[in-house]
């Protein structure tokens, strides 16, 4: 088995109105000196190790991530991190 | 300039009725092999480099998640990661 990270992020031509909402809360809370929020999904897998890289991209384009506004990136991560 | 990445996912004790859904829709999309999906969420800023790891670790904790039922963890990424 292996543990797989996929990050799914809005396109950095997309407007993003969570990530701005936070980042303008920010400041009214006392926390200074953050320029950009950008508010994405993370999913973790569990996968067998017989799923490779390519059906990983298929799992995340086609169900993961709407790539018309988002980019997606999979990590697969070593030991238990 | 530095780029954080704040991970925010369901506490393993946690139901995740996101992640479920995906896992049951794995194999009827064709996709065998993937055991577990846990659904969270990834924030990404871009802080001055005045803002230290203990103001990160409290805008995680009293903003970004909600550690009742999420944890939380903050990485700082060297470059343009």
């Amino acid at each position: 088995m292996a543990r797989v990270v996929v990050s799914v992020m809005p396109k950095t031509e997309i407007l993003d109105p969570q990530g701005q909402a936070i980042e303008r809360a920010l400041p009214r809370l006392g926390f200074e000196g953050v320029a950009e929020v950008r508010q994405g999904k993370r999913f973790e897998l569990e996968v067998d190790d017989s799923v490779d890289d390519a059906t990983l991209a298929k799992i995340a384009e086609s169900l993961l991530a709407n790539t018309v506004i988002e980019d997606w990136t999979v990590t697969r991560l070593d030991g238990d991190a």
